[in-house]
């Protein structure tokens, strides 16, 4: 068995058929390509994600706060709070849990969310410090991944493969010191400060119908859950992905596409005709980088679902 | 490093102090002994807890579900809404993840929560397959662990160790064998069916001024933890908690205190005394075993709080 997610396939063969009993409160629970559950509370709209870290070995209570954030702003809430269950391989001391927390304590300051509670304890059987977040948050209108629809253009904002790139740049450091040069490892690294899609979501949250944070497989992964989950298809050209030229020369170097990596800090999104000069505006004035790489059309996707994400091919 | 929940102190020194931006919508927030969460969200209150699954190597869907359940129950609230992250050593096939979610369902039916999302992944660096849950529920009333007032009686429900009995019994089934007959080999294992509060909770929950599920560190770990988050003492005879006679056996055989063996299945609440008659006429009418063992005091302890649980011991 490999690592990573499991295949959609696998999601809906067994997963989802167990899941106890319906309850009419929940407005989109479980389902490939939604991020967040949304569930109604009166008149609001509670929003929960719960996303792991298991890949990273540096800077996981960062990620942990951002891929969360991520999930529960691309529905269109707030990420107000956050419980982390923080599970420590049995070497991590005093001083690496504290730097763990701390990275916590500063990504919740940065996307604005409060540690409510959580739970933190030593694990003998793993390798690797993993923690399990949970965000959520609350909003008066939510936002599926199953709302694009044919003529909605698809912008994207940053570029591919930001979080790959910074994972594989630190994890595979040594390796990469002839392929890279120095600055442009430091470069790679650094995309791991921008992992976060919540300044972003926040912005164009009034003007389009869905959001997707691409995580696991990459654009094309995201692309194709959205797919999936509006029932809808995709016309993208894939030369009209933007790719930062320091993912393109380590993606070479790995042999592996970019399309394809691990993309936290890229927000794909659909907007209809009528707001995309809005959206390009609003972007534009916060001088986040952005392309109109295609539309949602009918049916038809012109960029395959990755069996796996790129990165496991290289880590494992 | 020892293996399980990080110690009192460390929590407060390290954890407690990084918690992003304060949020006047938190009415119970990270605490020693506040086993969830409580956000005021307009007139309702919101009920959070996450924990994860770590020391068991069967029944893991089955315990991820009521422990979760449990530490919502506690607060006064219904546990209505799932989120497990589960997290898959690689050699775990489709029929090993059809096991698991197939009791996550069945126990969520139990206590009447629906699955609403989560995240299902393969993980190379794990040698266990472990679930990080997370359970909420929504109530116009909720019970600190903090509400603990001087005079209230202690009720506990059940008895001590049925958690960590079941455990043992099932982790280390060859070497008890000389130790237990058959039949009590499959009493002890059989107590894992009996880990859930929520029946006991929902019954005595407008009667009481706090509620506490003994997890790791066993009752004694309840009782200080009670102790801790309410800030007065206790007063119990140790020869007052049940002890199942099989659960005596065990722990005779592996030299461990049962008082401070993971212990959910048994409810702690402390109750007015003019709600004792009360409790115990729901509690007898609902046919739930329970003994009233103690009272809450100004000050002091009779019983020490484990520095750790003694299921590590045993298991390490």
């Amino acid at each position: 068995m490999y690592a990573g997610k499991i295949p959609p396939a696998m999601l809906k063969k067994i997963v989802f058929s167990s899941l106890g009993p319906a309850s009419s409160l929940v407005k989109v629970g479980p389902g490939v390509g939604e991020d967040a559950a949304v569930l109604q509370i009166d008149d609001s709209y509670h929003v929960v994600a719960s996303d792991p870290v298991t890949g990273a070995k540096k800077n996981i209570g960062h990620i942990a706060v951002h891929v969360n954030a991520n999930d529960v702003a691309v529905t269109g809430a707030d990420p107000q709070f956050f419980m982390p269950t923080i599970l420590l391989k049995s070497s991590v001391g005093e001083e690496g849990l504290r730097d763990i927390v701390g990275q916590i304590g500063k990504a919740c300051k940065e996307v604005g969310a409060t540690v409510v509670g959580g739970h933190t304890e030593f694990v003998s059987s793993i390798d690797m410090t993993i923690i399990a977040g949970t965000m959520f948050g609350y909003t008066s209108r939510y936002i599926p991944t199953s709302g694009a629809c044919p003529g909605d253009a698809i912008v994207l904002t940053k570029g591919a493969a930001l979080e790959g790139t910074s994972i594989l740049a630190s994890e595979r450091e040594d390796e990469l010191a002839g392929v890279l040069t120095t600055h442009e490892l430091s470069i790679a690294k650094g995309f791991s400060s921008l992992i976060s899609v919540v300044p972003e979501a926040r912005l164009i949250r009034s003007y389009v119908t869905s959001m997707h944070d691409p995580t696991e497989g990459g654009i094309a992964g995201a692309l194709n859950e959205m797919a999936e989950a509006s029932g809808y298809g995709f016309d993208v050209d894939p030369a009209a992905i933007p790719v930062p030229d320091v993912t393109k020369k380590l993606c070479r170097h790995f042999e592996c596409d970019p399309l394809k990596l691990i993309s936290s800090g890229a927000l794909i999104a659909t907007v209809p005709p009528a707001h995309v000069n809005a959206v390009h505006d609003v972007l534009a004035g916060a001088h986040i980088e952005h392309a109109f790489i295609g539309s949602i059309v009918e049916s038809g996707r012109t960029l395959d679902m990755p069996e796996h994400d790129a990165l496991w091919d290289i880590l494992d």
